[in-house]
């Protein structure tokens, strides 16, 4: 099993790809990690990192890419423009059969486009998306688009359903995941217009559909897979984590106030330290891309050494477990 | 003033609603409440709660209404066919006078219909919306529509703009409140085809219109109002709340694990109540209805007493700023 990282796109740097590709590596003798980036750079920078990590060397190797697409950079003219990006030539690696998947902290319109430009879509996808772990009370979530499509037709909703059910199955053990519509209700007959003509198709599909859910059943772990455009889906996505990094701020204001408080906080470190690596994406492994002919997985720009390798992991997880033979399969079987 | 409350409305009953009035008037002697629901009932509770609560029930009166719309009723239906219930008495009395406001805890679909069934909409309103504040790291930011209206045209957006700035102008005392369009990027372009065209019409206006916002923008308070349709509103809200629910219950596990995080807990049980009083939906006031002619407020279903008597607060002050006469003149003068 053979990983394409992109080593320049996170906002941390390629230093902290180089730590996840270790880390991967290191956990997992059968996978190996090719490193996408200035050559010259990230074999310095590695062999730095890599000393007294024994053999974990040989299973990371560097392939050159000259350019970068950064996270201003417009999708559609740096997919167009910069030929030698490492995202492009990452995925160069998998259309070639060099690399089984890629993984990518960079700009996730450009991965996404990229993919679709190198790779191609499944048969009978209509609309890749990009589908995100979210954090539960209980197993984590799977939502599909989190902002790929943001005009949607029903028949694209229904995709995603397909898409992400297939994939939660396989992921995360889910013998027949709960498929739940994000809507503004819960009753039949809530929702936009959007999400009214998909639950017809939902109702009629072989997916376990249990129907709408609202916002607040998300986070409750009653559901495997929520599915809704990419518009509402990356409101979703980046409310949660808007409103996850506020709290931690108005918390930590009112623990400076006293001292009696300062000292409490003390005795609850680790179990902050444990919350924290509950809720933090880090420890998600990243968000892949589904519908496209391939494996990718888009990190969190800010992803660190952990979230890399977990996303490593993902990947490989994904190829291993045929993610994209059995998306061809139900999409054929349980066409609307 | 006299404001009227549904005593019939909240999950958690009519002594709740009791306290919330008992509250308001006990802070503000210039406030009356009419409470609206069973007479005997009513009576009977208030005499109870009333106890040595001074001259508190000399500024109390109870109206009759017999029915009660519920959470499960269908707002349209329960608007038709139950003319007798406390959300139609309520605005009835505000309709002819008799009370300035009503506050409700009830079925908001239901509170929304019957408003517009009893009040009429203001000249100019295209789409009366619901609007609500939320907790940030600085002032609360007003965001509209939370749920009223799931499928809006550009117009309805750009109304509920002028709107809700008018009533952040008046309410939260900002002069010139920053208006920011709800999308899945800050770049103008990004977003969906209502979203782009909305855009282009809150550039247009003499609104303070900062441009798009990101899910995450919401709780950083850098933006006083937030513009949506309501079924992203609606999603908005409830995967919020949603979060915040679960996250506690996460951290609550995590601190139970150990003796020394529960004794932290001990010590820093203060500051997280001081946090929760910042983030409670009970300390702002409810959702206000704008674009009705009249004043109505929708408290949250598990309503406290002090929810209720915030509620009442901000109704009075919404009377008492002539918020609706300023959304007239506003939709006048920005007609897009």
């Amino acid at each position: 099993m053979r990983i394409a990282l992109d080593a320049m796109g996170g906002d941390r740097g390629s230093e902290m790809a180089i730590q996840g590709a270790l880390a991967a590596v290191g956990g997992r003798k059968d996978l190996r990690v090719v490193l996408v980036g200035p050559q010259h750079l990230l074999e310095q920078q590695l062999a730095e990192h890599a000393r007294g990590q024994g053999d974990a060397l040989d299973r990371i190797s560097v392939h050159h890419a000259a350019e970068v697409i950064t996270m201003d950079d417009s999708p559609v003219d740096a997919v167009r423009k910069k030929k030698e990006a490492t995202i492009m030539v990452g995925f160069d690696l998998v259309k070639n059969g060099e690399a089984d998947a890629l993984v990518s902290a960079g700009n996730s319109g450009a991965t996404m486009a990229a993919a679709v430009r190198k790779l191609g879509r499944l048969p009978g996808v209509s609309r890749p998306g990009i589908a995100s772990f979210f954090p539960t009370l209980k197993k984590p979530v799977m939502l599909m688009d989190i902002g790929a499509n943001v005009d949607c037709r029903p028949q694209h909703l229904y995709q995603f359903a397909v898409m992400a059910s297939s994939c939660s199955r396989l992921l995360l053990k889910h013998e027949r995941p709960r498929v739940g519509l994000l809507s503004n209700g819960e009753e039949t007959g809530k929702g936009n217009a959007l999400v009214k003509e998909t639950h017809e198709l939902l109702k009629k599909s072989p997916l376990h559909f249990i129907g709408n859910v609202e916002g607040r059943d998300v986070y409750r772990g009653d559901v495997d897979v929520v599915v809704c455009d990419g518009f509402v889906g990356n409101i979703s996505l980046k409310i949660s984590e808007g409103l996850a990094e506020a709290a931690m701020q108005m918390l930590k204001r009112e623990i400076m106030k006293t001292w009696r408080a300062k000292l409490g906080y003390l005795l609850i470190r680790e179990a902050f330290a444990g919350f924290k690596k509950q809720v933090d994406y880090a420890e998600y492994g990243g968000a892949p891309l589904l519908g496209i002919d391939g494996t990718g997985i888009i990190c969190h720009g800010a992803s660190n050494a952990v979230a890399i390798r977990n996303a490593i992991e993902v990947a490989a997880s994904m190829v291993h477990n045929r993610i994209n033979d059995a998306i061809v399969e139900a999409l054929g079987e349980f066409a609307a």
